[in-house]
C-alpha cells in the first residue's frame, strides 16, 4: 500500500468513526484536490447517496445565508444531524461582504451534529460544481442526514451547483420587482420550492401573487414565506423541502434525477483533470505562456493554441498526481 | 487543398470584401463548431485586434439590451461600425423574456454598417465565453470598429465572457438596494464603467452617493446615468467606454489586458476541445453513460469515473473532427 493509500485509509477510518478533525481534513484535502482526498473520495463513496442535499440560492441581499443557518437549526430541532456547505462568490468577486452571515453561522459549529463548511471557488480551471459535489458528499458518507449547499446568484455555475442537490430552494424578497424578473430569466426551472424571505416587507403579497401566476400548473413548486432573521416559516419551509424529496422518491423521479447528477459531476471532473493534468508540469505551463503569447500577438487563434497545447500534452492527458 | 479549407477560404475572402451574408454564415459555422468555422477563424484571426469591445453586463430586468441598442445607435452617429453580440440566458433559463427587446435591437439590423448576432449558450460542455470570443473576433475581423457584447447577469460565466472585452459596463438601477448589494458581492472589481440606468426613478441619488462611496479610491471607475428608453445619457456612456479604451492604451495596460484574455480563450478553447473529442464518438458516449450509471449507483466516485473516461480516450483528446 502507498503512503497516500494508508494515509487515506486511515483518514477514512477516522472519519466514519465520528472524527470531527479527520472531517475536517478530509474536506480540506478534497478542496484542494489533493491525491489523499481522491483515495478518500474513492473509499467513501459507497457510503452516500443517503444524505437529502439541498441547495439554497438566490441573490446576494436575500438573507439565505441567516435561512439556510435557519433552517440548519430547525433540522436539529427534528432530530437530524445537518452539513453545511456555504459557497463563496467566484474569485473575481470579493468576499467580505457576507462575512457577518457566515459569523451568526459559526454558531451552529457549537453542536456536534452540525459542520459547517465555507468553501471558496476555483480559479481558472473553473472546478466549483465538481469540488462541490464532493464537500456534499463526503459529509454524505461521514453521516450527516441533511447537507445544505448555499450558493450565491443563479448563474450558469450556480445552476450547476444546484444539481448537486435533490431540492433547489431560491430564495427570494418583495420589493423592486426583482423577484419577477428572475422569473422571467428562468429561476422557475430550476427551482423546486420557493422562498419569499423578509417576507415582513411591503410587496409581499404582489409578489407572492406574481410566482404563483407564473408558477407552470402541472408543477407543484410551493411558495414558502419566512422572515429569516426572526425564524418564521423555518418550519414550513423544511417541511417543503422534505415533501419535495418524498414526491421524487415516490415518482420514481429520484433515479433520473441521480443520473442527471452523476453525468454533470463526471463531465466536470473530467474537465477539471484535463486542464489540470495538462498544466501540471512546467513545461505545459511554458507551452501554455507562449501559446498565450502568441495568441495575444494574433499569430495564432485560440482554437489553433488550444489544439497545439493539447498536442503537446501527448497522449497523458488525464495524469494529474 | 481539402474542401474544408477552400470552402473557408472562398468564405473569409468574401467575408472581407463586405459580403455580410458571408459574415452570417462564417459566424454560424463557428458558433456550431463547424470545422469551416475554425478554419475561417484560423485566417481570419491575424486581423483581429483592431476594434474596440465592450461588454455590457447587468442583471435582468436593468434595460441593457435598450441600453446597448441605444449605445451601437450613439457609435454609428460617431461614424463608426458596429457588431453587438447577445447572449441568451444559459440553456436551464428561458428564452421569451428578452424577446421584445431583441426584436427592438432589429431595428438596427436596416443599417448595413451594424451587425446584431444573437447567440445561444451551450450545454454540458460549457463553451459560452469560448464562442463569444471567437463570435466577437469574426466581428473584429469583419471590420467592425466598435463590438459590443451583451451578457446578463454577473455569474462566473459572465466574468469569463467579460474577460473578452477591452472595457466592461455594468448596469444598474435605483431601488431595492439590489445595486448596492450587487456592488458588495465584488461587481465592482470587474466593472470599467458603472451605469445607472432607469435613472429617472426614485433613488437614484442615494444609489449614485452609495457606487461612489464604494469605488475604490485609486481606480477611476466613472458612474453614468442613462434613461436608455429615452436616449438619454448615452453619448456620456459612449465617452466613457471610450476614455476607459484610451487609458488602457496610454498606460500600457492594454497588453497584460490582451495576454490574460488569450489566456482564458486558450484555457476556454482548450476545455472544450477535450471534452468535445472524448464525446464525440458512439463508443466515447457509451463509455460516458456506463460511467454516469457507476456514479449514480454508488459503484464509482465521480474523480475516478473521469479518470477512466480519460483512460479510454486514450491520446486523442483533441480529436474533435
Amino acid at each position: 500500500m502507498t503512503a497516500t493509500a494508508a494515509e487515506a485509509e486511515e483518514l477514512v477510518s477516522r472519519l466514519l468513526g465520528g472524527d470531527r478533525r479527520a472531517l475536517a481534513r478530509a474536506l480540506t484535502f478534497v478542496e484542494n484536490g489533493d491525491p489523499v482526498g481522491r483515495q478518500a473520495l474513492s473509499l467513501l463513496y459507497p457510503k452516500t447517496g443517503r444524505a437529502q442535499i439541498a441547495g439554497i440560492t438566490g441573490g446576494s441581499g436575500t438573507g439565505k445565508s441567516t435561512l439556510t443557518g435557519q433552517l440548519a437549526k430547525e433540522y436539529r430541532r427534528r432530530g437530524r444531524s445537518v452539513g453545511v456547505v456555504a459557497v463563496d462568490p467566484s474569485s473575481p468577486f470579493s468576499h467580505g461582504a457576507l462575512l457577518g452571515d457566515r459569523i451568526r453561522m459559526q454558531e451552529l459549529t457549537a453542536d456536534r451534529d452540525v459542520f459547517v463548511r465555507s468553501m471558496a471557488t476555483r480559479g481558472e480551471l473553473g472546478g466549483l460544481a465538481a469540488t462541490t459535489g464532493d464537500v456534499a458528499a463526503v459529509l454524505d458518507a461521514a453521516g450527516k442526514q441533511v447537507v445544505l449547499i448555499e450558493t450565491v446568484g443563479a448563474g450558469q455555475d450556480e445552476v450547476e451547483v444546484a444539481s448537486a442537490a435533490d431540492t433547489t430552494v431560491v430564495v427570494l424578497t418583495p420589493g423592486g420587482g426583482d423577484g419577477v424578473q428572475a422569473m422571467k430569466a428562468g429561476i422557475m426551472e430550476i427551482a423546486d420550492v420557493l422562498v419569499i424571505n423578509k417576507a415582513d416587507l411591503a410587496g409581499v403579497d404582489a409578489l407572492a401573487a406574481q410566482l404563483t401566476a407564473i408558477t407552470p400548473r402541472d408543477t407543484h413548486v410551493p411558495v414558502i414565506r419566512t422572515v429569516a432573521t426572526r425564524n418564521e416559516g423555518t418550519a414550513e419551509l423544511a417541511d417543503a423541502i422534505d415533501a419535495h424529496r418524498q414526491r421524487l422518491e415516490s415518482s420514481g423521479e429520484r433515479e433520473r434525477v441521480a443520473l442527471d447528477r452523476a453525468r454533470r459531476q463526471v463531465l466536470a471532473q473530467a474537465r477539471l483533470q484535463l486542464l489540470a493534468g495538462l498544466l501540471d508540469s512546467e513545461s505545459g505551463r511554458a507551452r501554455l505562456d507562449q501559446l498565450v503569447k502568441a495568441v495575444a500577438a494574433r499569430e495564432l487563434d485560440p482554437y489553433t493554441a488550444a489544439q497545439r497545447l493539447l498536442d503537446s500534452a501527448g497522449g497523458e492527458p488525464a495524469s494529474t498526481t
